[in-house]
C-alpha cells in the first residue's frame, strides 16, 4: 500500500532518533537523566488537580470554541497580563500544538510561505507539513544570544507567497526574550507587507531578568495580523492536560477556525474545567516556580560555562539553553553519551540542536538543554557531560 | 489580510447554520427539543468518572501513541470483541475525528480521492480539506435501508488517485448496520484495486436486533488495507472526553501515524486514564443503555413512521434515523420550525439531510432525528413534527 507523500517531510527529528538508545540504556540498569525535554519535574498546582475531581455525570461536548466560563476567565488572566481582549477573541484548542496547526491552515493557503527565526521548535514543521506550507528560515546567532538579526534578512527572504512570521517568546529552544524594540520592528516590517505575526507565548511567565516577555498583543495597529498561540502546559505544569488557545482580535480568521474546530467538535471538557480553576492559583506558586527555575537557570548556565570549550549565552527566559560544544557532531556526541559513557553507572541524554534548524549545515555542534531537573540531579547530569566531554574521541 | 484558500471548502454545514435560529428562540423563552444532536442524555459511567479524580501530582506529557497501561487494556477490549490485535496496533488520539485526520494524512497524499458512501457523517467534509484529499460520493437510497449498492457502483467512481474507502458503520447518519456480506464485497472491491478501508466505528456497541456490527478488523487477508477508527465518546457517554484511536496492522502507516503524533505531542493525560478505567465498566451498564436505545428507536420508529407522508426503515443502530418528510426543502420545514411553530411553547430542532450528501440535489426533503432523549421528551418532540406538518405552508 502507498502511504502519503508527507512522509517524506515528517522525518523523525534528531531527538526521536536518540530514543532507541536510551531506552537500550535503561534496559541496561544505567540512570539516564533528561535534559532532553521540557516536561518540568513542578506539581502541577493544588486547585487545577482538584478540579478534576469535579467530573460532570455526564462528560459532554463542549462547544468548538471553548467553554464559555473558561473563556470568560481566561479574558480576566489576560487583561492582567496586559493583553486587553474579550472572550470573543479566545479560541479553546487542544493544546497549543492545535492552535498552530488551526492557524497554519486558516491563515495560510497550500503553498504560502512562512517566515521563522531559526533555531524553532521542531514541531513547526510537522504543523506546517500538515497545513502545506513551507518554512522560511532566518537564522540568528548563538553569539547575539539568538535575538532578531536585522529587519533586512527578513527582507531578504520575502516572495509574492510569504503570508507570515512566526516565533516563540520567549523562546524554544533558545531561552531567548525579544525586546519591545525587538518586536516593534518585526511589528513594522509585518504591517508594511501584510503578513500575519503569530507569535507563540506558551512560556510567558518563564522570565528571569528585569526583562518581562511582551505580548504580541499588546501592540496597537495590528489587530488584523496579530495572532497570540498559548498553552497551559508549562504555566501550570500541565503538558498532558492538553488545553490551549488562539488569541486574537482578526474576527475573520477566527470565524474560519471555528470551521476547522467544529470538524474536531471541542477540547477536552474536564481539561477545561481544570484549566479554568488553575486561573485561580495564588501567585505564591508562581513566584516559588519562578525563582526554582531562576536558580537553576543560573546554576545550570555557570556549570555548564564552566566546561573548557562549551559557549552559551545567558538564557533570558523558557527553561532552555543552547550551547555550543567543542564536539565535531553533537548527535554523535549525545549517542554516544547514551551508549557508551557511564559516571557510576548514569548517563545523560541530551537534544541535539541541528534539529531546530531548517537551514542544512546549522548547529552541528550545538545541543539545546531542558533545566527542568532539581539542582542536586542537574548537577550530576552536567557533571556527566564534562566528564564525558575529557574523554569523547570525536572532540573539535 | 488574506486568509486560506481552504475558507471556500470549509463552509459552514446546514446544521450550523440552523443555530442562531434555535439560539432566538431560547431568548424568546420557548424550550427547544435537540434532535439534531448526537449528545446522548446517558451518565458517564461511574468507573470512568471516579478516575478523573485519580490526577497525578504532574499532568505530565504521555507517549504520543498513548499510555501504555491503555493501549495494553484497550487490546484485551478489542480482542474481547473478535478483534484480534496486540497493544502495537493501536495508537491512541485526540478523539475519533484526530484519528480519521491523521490516518488521512498519512494513508492520502493531496490531491488523492477518497470513496464514500452518502449521506456520511458532515465532518468527513472538513477531516478531508484539513488533509488536502477529495471525498468522491457513492450514493446510497432511503429505500435500500441506506446499505451499500452494487458494487459497480464503487467501480464507476475509480481513478487513478482513488486511494481509499471510508465509512461509519453501524452508520451516521443512518443507523444502517452492514452485514458481512456487504463488507465483503466492498473488501473484494479494496484489494483488487489496493485501497485502504477506513472503518469508523465509534457506534460499535449500539445495534438493535440480531444482527451485531462487524468490524472490519475481523477479515483476514487484508491486513495492509484495514484502518479502525474508534472513540470512546458514545460507548461511554464521554464525548467531551476526547480519547480515540486508530487500529491497524499496517505497520508503516502507524509509523507515518506516528510522526504526525509526535508534533502534537500527546492526546490528553488524564482522559485517558479515565477511559482505561472505563474499560472495566461492568455489562449491565450497556445491556441497560442498549435497552433504552433500542426502546428509543422502536418508539420513535412508530412515532414517526406513523406521521403522514414521512418515510423511512427502521435502522439497525447507532442512534439516528433518516427520515424522509412531506416537504419541498426540509432545511426551510427546520428553520422555520424555530422561527414560526409552538406548540405549548416548545418546539424542535432536527438536522437537515442534505448536508449529509456530497452530491448536490439529494437529500432535501430529508432529516436526521438523534433519539437521545428520554422517551417522554422524544414522544413531545414528535408531537410537534406532526403538529408543525399540518399546517406547514412549505408542504409538498
Amino acid at each position: 500500500m502507498k502511504i502519503s507523500s508527507r512522509s517524506a517531510i515528517m522525518q523523525e527529528s534528531p531527538i526521536r532518533k536518540l530514543a532507541p538508545y536510551a531506552d537500550k540504556a535503561k534496559k541496561e540498569g544505567v540512570k539516564v537523566y533528561h535534559l532532553n525535554i521540557g516536561q518540568p519535574d513542578i506539581e502541577t498546582p493544588v486547585k487545577m488537580r482538584e478540579a478534576y475531581a469535579a467530573v460532570p455525570d455526564i462528560i459532554a461536548y463542549g462547544p468548538s470554541n471553548g467553554l464559555p466560563a473558561y473563556r470568560k476567565k481566561l479574558a480576566g488572566y489576560y487583561r492582567g497580563v496586559g493583553v486587553d481582549v474579550d472572550p470573543e477573541n479566545i479560541f479553546i484548542t487542544t493544546g497549543g500544538s492545535e492552535a498552530i496547526v488551526f492557524t497554519l491552515m486558516s491563515a495560510l493557503s497550500p503553498g504560502d510561505e512562512i517566515l521563522i527565526p531559526e533555531p524553532f521548535y521542531t514541531n513547526y514543521n510537522g504543523f506546517a507539513a500538515m497545513a502545506g506550507v513551507s518554512i522560511v528560515p532566518v537564522t540568528t546567532t548563538i553569539d547575539d544570544g539568538f535575538h532578531l538579526p536585522p529587519i533586512n534578512l527578513f527582507r531578504e527572504k520575502l516572495t509574492d507567497r510569504t503570508r507570515a512570521i512566526m516565533f516563540s517568546n520567549p523562546g524554544n529552544p533558545t531561552g531567548t526574550v525579544f525586546s519591545r524594540e525587538e518586536l516593534e520592528n518585526l511589528i513594522d516590517f509585518a504591517k508594511e507587507n501584510d503578513l500575519y505575526l503569530i507569535s507563540d507565548e506558551a512560556y510567558r511567565e518563564f522570565t528571569y531578568g528585569e526583562k518581562k516577555s511582551v505580548s504580541i498583543m499588546e501592540f496597537p495597529g495590528i489587530e488584523d495580523n496579530a495572532v497570540l498561540i498559548d498553552s497551559v502546559s508549562k504555566r501550570y505544569s500541565a503538558c498532558g492536560a492538553r488545553v490551549g488557545c488562539i488569541v486574537s482580535k482578526n474576527m475573520a480568521l477566527l470565524d474560519l477556525i471555528l470551521r476547522f474546530g467544529q470538524a474536531r467538535l471541542c477540547p477536552p471538557t474536564v481539561d477545561q474545567i481544570a484549566a479554568e480553576a488553575a486561573i485561580d492559583t495564588p501567585d505564591s506558586y508562581f513566584k516559588e516556580v519562578i525563582t526554582e527555575y531562576r536558580k537553576r537557570r543560573d546554576f545550570a548556565f555557570s556549570e555548564l560555562t564552566n566546561i573548557p570549550g562549551i559557549i552559551a549565552k545567558k538564557p533570558e527566559g523558557a527553561f532552555y539553553i543552547i550551547v555550543s560544544l567543542p564536539v565535531k557532531n553533537a548527535e554523535d556526541f549525545a549517542k554516544w553519551l547514551l551508549s557508551d559513557f557511564r559516571l557510576h553507572n548514569e548517563t545523560v541524554m541530551i537534544a541535539p540542536a541541528e534539529g531546530f534548524y531548517s537551514t542544512p549545515g546549522l548547529g552541528k555542534n550545538q545541543v539545546r538543554i531542558a533545566y527542568v531537573l532539581n539542582r542536586e540531579d542537574l548537577g550530576k547530569a552536567i557533571t556527566i557531560i564534562k566528564e564525558a566531554l575529557k574523554v569523547y574521541p570525536g572532540r573539535n
